[in-house]
């Protein structure tokens, strides 16, 4: 994948291409598109799109009013989006690619469209507008469905932390255009010991200042789901990661013990990244 | 300077440290700084912090009620800033630590603060509370002065427009790790070539799709500036870049046009970058 290709970050999509090409035929239904969740309904782009051929996908088709998310058949770049849904039990359609070998193509499909204002994923497609941009589509639905905080001072500070964590994603996956073995390596041992502990303290900092479960103190916003889902995806790669921060990891154990994303978490597709 | 050391890009601080080092003595006035504004009171990290001495420099320690905006004495991440106030008139202190070679030095007494969430510039201290995260920053203030969308709908286009922006500039600057010249100039035939004629045309689309003077239309905001900035900071470099995309260009004549802005770029110290 080239850089214009997706905001999907290249590990991501590196993991979404190794991870099952080799245990399933090339048509079968996905693995895991057969989970369901109260509120997202999951289906392939060929179902969300009405495929009859060649020529007659519309991006626009939709007439039930759920938005629709496109994306990978992956968590990457569209996980902290479904995250936010789950928590503000928002109906929505989870349009995903097919598994690889499939999924570059049904991508392309998707950009021959001519919809897609930056020719990347995940966009959603919402009252007839494609919305690109994963941040910027995070924003809108958290100020939409009340993930914000109390002013818009604190808003700022939710969206302070929120982009930190872009931040540090990017310096983890990042690594992925390491040019050898041995370069990944050397760089996720720089990334482990000294960019990870200095980048969790901030967390942590920012964390405690207001004194309560979330990063602004008793309301949880969207930042919260935000630092989860980034602690997510390093620590897949890196388990013991955020050992030594444990007010990181307690709020951790807090978002997942919320009931509607532990509902989502526990019937999501199982993709690793 | 290393990744974690400022969200400035590498390229501005390294045309930052190039500019004036050798056209004024290690205690002089930076070169500039005399600049004035209607709105921006331009400053000294030590002007604006009392500094006495080691040790007694206060982050919070502003009383009259401006906001103050802390950063290199570069355009950078914070011009961004620095346009949005200006286009709304707003009063502030713009802090600029001194120029080279004092200016690593001037941030590490900021840092040496413990104030600065990530270690990274810009700040902006605003009522008692630090915030950084350039983009963060931009968020808050254009939407607390007026310079957002109509609707929630349009504020999200107008993000996902800066978001593009962002993703755009960051091709551009990467190119300061190109580990030799040969590399660097044939990262810079591939941006100019291919990379940027492709992100043109999808804003040169997003700007027409509502057919008025800005992206959002007939009404004006910080989306529009975001990309003005961008396109400054790239043909800085490459000048005939937007050459063959005459909305964009227009675009960006109109808002030269704009009194405030056009005061502001008429005031405003004279960095390159």
């Amino acid at each position: 994948m080239n850089s214009s290709g997706s905001e999907s970050s290249p590990a991501v999509a590196a993991a979404a291409a190794a991870s099952s090409s080799s245990n399933h035929s090339s048509n079968s239904v996905p693995r895991g598109l057969s989970a369901s969740s109260k509120w997202a309904k999951i289906m392939t782009l060929q179902e969300a799109m009405g495929d009859q051929g060649e020529g007659t996908m519309t991006l626009k088709a939709t007439t039930n009013g759920r938005p629709r998310l496109f994306y990978f058949h992956a968590r990457g770049r569209a996980e902290i989006i479904r995250l936010i849904f789950a928590q503000a039990e928002v109906e929505y359609d989870d349009v995903r690619f097919r598994e690889p070998p499939h999924a570059m193509e049904d991508f392309e499909r998707l950009k021959g469209e001519g919809e897609l204002p930056f020719d990347q994923v995940p966009i959603l497609e919402v009252d007839g507008m494609v919305l690109a941009q994963s941040q910027a589509i995070v924003r809108y639905i958290a100020r939409k469905h009340g993930l914000m905080g109390g002013t818009e001072l604190d808003n700022a500070f939710a969206d302070m932390v929120a982009c930190g964590t872009e931040d540090l994603r990017q310096k983890f996956t990042q690594m992925i255009f390491a040019k050898t073995e041995q370069e990944r390596e050397q760089q996720l041992q720089t990334f482990s010991k000294e960019v990870l502990p200095r980048w969790a303290r901030y967390f942590e900092n920012l964390l405690c200042q207001r004194g309560g479960d979330w990063f602004l103190g008793s309301r949880l916003t969207y930042a919260d789901l935000a630092v989860y889902d980034m602690m997510s995806t390093i620590t897949w790669r890196l388990p013991e990661a955020f050992g030594p921060f444990e007010s990181l990891r307690a709020h951790g154990a807090r978002v997942e013990k919320l009931p509607n994303i532990a509902h989502w978490l526990q019937t999501r597709p199982d993709n690793p990244l």
